[in-house]
């Protein structure tokens, strides 16, 4: 197996797994957050506007942890330097 | 073992695994969420237009982490740029 | 191991997996929607009709994690691009 | 190990364990569901109508995620493409 | 090892472990709806009939599932597909 | 190592196995239903004959998929169709 | 490592593991039941006699999963088929 | 490595994992026995001649299970017939 | 594999799952403190400044851990000190 | 590695292994017994001694589980009847 | 592979899994105790002054576990000894 | 890798290994008591004399289980019979 | 691979580990603490001054652990015996 | 790999891994000792002598088997009898 190909599997099954595993804990956490707020919701109906408000910060930062991962994810696929060095040497070494 | 064949294999696994893993927590927080809320509903009748409301932009958010993972399965197999250019090596190799 | 099988053996056991660790969550997931759905319903009869179509767009909203993994099944096994490009070339080269 | 060798055993153990994972979940999220339905109806005698029928809904949803794996595993028992693909070559190059 | 071997030593291990592992969640979630069983009718007797047939009905449900993987077990064992075909060519190469 | 040997050694370890793990969840299942129905004897004795009946009918639903790892593990030892297979061919091979 | 050598340490090795763990379940099972029964007859001293009979039953049923275990592993030890077919054989062959 | 020690090794290495492993679960159940115990005691002191009671039956049910793993260590150390058989032909095969 | 591939790969691989592995915890963490505002916002909404004020706070911190592990991640893929070592001596000992 | 050196390698790692698993469960079942007690003890001063008395018999009961595992761990060490076979011979080869 | 590329992969891979392990029980331990505070200050909003300096302090305590983390991570990739003495022999090997 | 060498690392890492698992669960049981003894003296002061000496007798219970693994692991450092045998075997042997 | 190599990739490693698993527990048994401390001050704010130095004191056993493992990171690292060994050695062999 | 570095490695390795595995319960031991001390201080804060005296045995009991593993650590890294074993050996031989 060549460069090439080594590296090109590593980036392949490494991006799968970062956007895999690190959605796990943002998706319970929002779950989590959606689930009280709707309780909330429930019993201080006239809190809405501040239950809504922080609900929303809330979500963004921790969507901002799952936002972290699929960059990486995307880094890893398109935007790759170590891939970019592989294939340039491989282009000139042909 | 060739460089076409591995680089297949390994999107092809890859695919399959950020899917299947990336919907596990997604699934059950949107399950924690529909429960509160028809709790919620069950106990405040009266609130269900916010209710229903803010369920329907959490489920969103929460779905958006799966069809991140959904988004990098699909790359994978249709339109992965590593498995394009060993294509495009391979045949003008021949 | 020539390509083809190495390729199809890693189809086959990625369209059992995604499908057989995808449904784990969902059906979790559903479970206790269904749960609280009946609770709901024991003490709140007469919010039957919200109740009920909250609990059937929450599940569908879950289902549609599952769907997107039975999908990914169902590409590898019926319609899986590698599988195309080996035996096209399989076919070619002999 | 030959192809046709390869394949079948991938097919055996992948078609097992589908339908061993995937029975899990369903299992657990019925167990639930029915328990929940037994306690609303001890408490709610009267809404057992709507109860039974909420319930029956419920299991048939999550029913339907082990019969998805349960279909994976019988087209790749029966039906299965690659197999096919295999002992048609199989026959051929004899 | 060969052909002949190879595959039944996988529908070997693979039959026993699909029913080993397919009947802990059906087990686990029976105990569970056997149990809230009986707090039902300890807390409502009136109510013996509905829930005694509302149980028989779930159970019968998870039930299914354990069958569905006794089903393939026994499909390995006595009506294997793959099995059929490697010792039909292992007696006609003979 | 022969096909005999081999072939021996996976029905010892998969009888062991699946008896082993099929035992689990029963046990467990089994042991909430008992721990459940000596709290609802306590709770409300007048109601003992219902609840004894529908012990023993989920002790005996649990028990079933008991048995079933039972069936498969003594199929595996004592009527194992691939063992057989085997040593026909070895006693007719020499 | 010769055949006899082969069947006896894999008959060894799960002999030990099938009773191992095997005897998990069944001693948390019982355990929760009997813990359940003092709670019981600290609660109604009066049922006493139904609560210690329907603990004894419970309690029969649950040590019978362990009792299989041991008649596996019991089985693999001093009269495993495989094991005889082997020492037969070898002393033949001699 | 020859038959004598493979079967000495395994006979070592399983008669101390079964032991080891066999205990978990008895020490578990039992600790939550006595537990219980202790708790009704000090809720109900009047029935302690029937809790006491009930609590040696339960513990000796559970050490039962503990005593069937030792058995098994204990057999395979000290009356292990798979290594009276080997060291019965090493002797002999000298 | 020569050091300049093995080298990218690590890099690859472990940035992917620092930020992976690095995610989760901040997200549950984040999760549960947005729950538990909303909860203490329900419950007091006089003490919403404080609430809010405290809540920023505390997401900054647990943020800080993620971040930590964003920066490592980033600095692996492009910052690496021995990813640089490697090719400044590759390109020249060519 | 000759047969002397594996057997006491064997022995080493197995008697550690036994005495540090078999010592988990019996430590918690007693810590949760002695919690217990501290807590009943606070509830019903009066009843110390039964208290203490069933405490130190479950005690004793626990600990003989944890001294099962100590005796097997000793015997591998002390008294090993594999050890003092191979030794035997070993003296004997020579 | 030579000895500085292996000690450059072990570092690397060390450095990413450090950070990130370690910040999986501070982040969840901060989350803790952030949420903790939340409700403390809902619970006695005139307390709010203790309360917010204890947690200050809290927090730092924690986040210091995480800082230790980080400091071995970013000695190992930008201070690292044992990659200092490795090039400084293999330049004065060249 | 000679005798010496080979039994001297397995008596390093099981010494190792017996005392860090083994003080897991001794750890938990000792916390979980001595918390309860806080609540019981916070509970019932006047009963503080019972409660701390049961506490320091069940203390002296769990702590004898990690002795037992120190033990052990000490007599694995400093008086190994298979160390002593290998190392007077071998100081023979030269 | 040369033995400065090897310990030296074996100290990056563990040192790595060490801290990293080491931070685990008592980050969770701080967080515990603050948050309990938290919740005692809300509850009772006039015990103020001995809750503080309660915790400050548990705060500091605590962490004393993660010292613990710090140190030997440290000592890996910075002053490790056996890389000194091998580097003397090493210098010397030259 | 020779003699010396092997062994060290294996005392590097387990030094570090007993030390890290050896702190995690005690750190969520005393976690909770501290934490359930709070909450008793502030229940009851009259009895805070009594309390804070148990809660340093408690701790200083729970500390002693963090040692016990540290100790091991120590002797691992610092007086290691196998190390010294071989380092004589090692110059004696040469």
């Amino acid at each position: 197996m060549d460069s090439t190909t080594a590296i090109a599997i590593a980036s392949i099954v490494t991006a799968g797994l970062t956007i895999g595993i690190g959605c796990l804990a943002p998706a319970l956490g929002e779950g989590k957050s959606v689930a009280t707020a709707l309780t909330s919701l429930a019993q201080q109906p006239d809190a809405s506007a501040t239950i809504t408000r922080t609900l929303f910060v809330g979500l963004a930062m921790i969507e901002s942890l799952a936002i972290y991962c699929f960059v990486v994810s995307m880094i890893l696929i398109f935007a790759n330097p170590f891939w970019k060095f592989v294939i340039a040497h491989a282009v000139q070494g042909k």
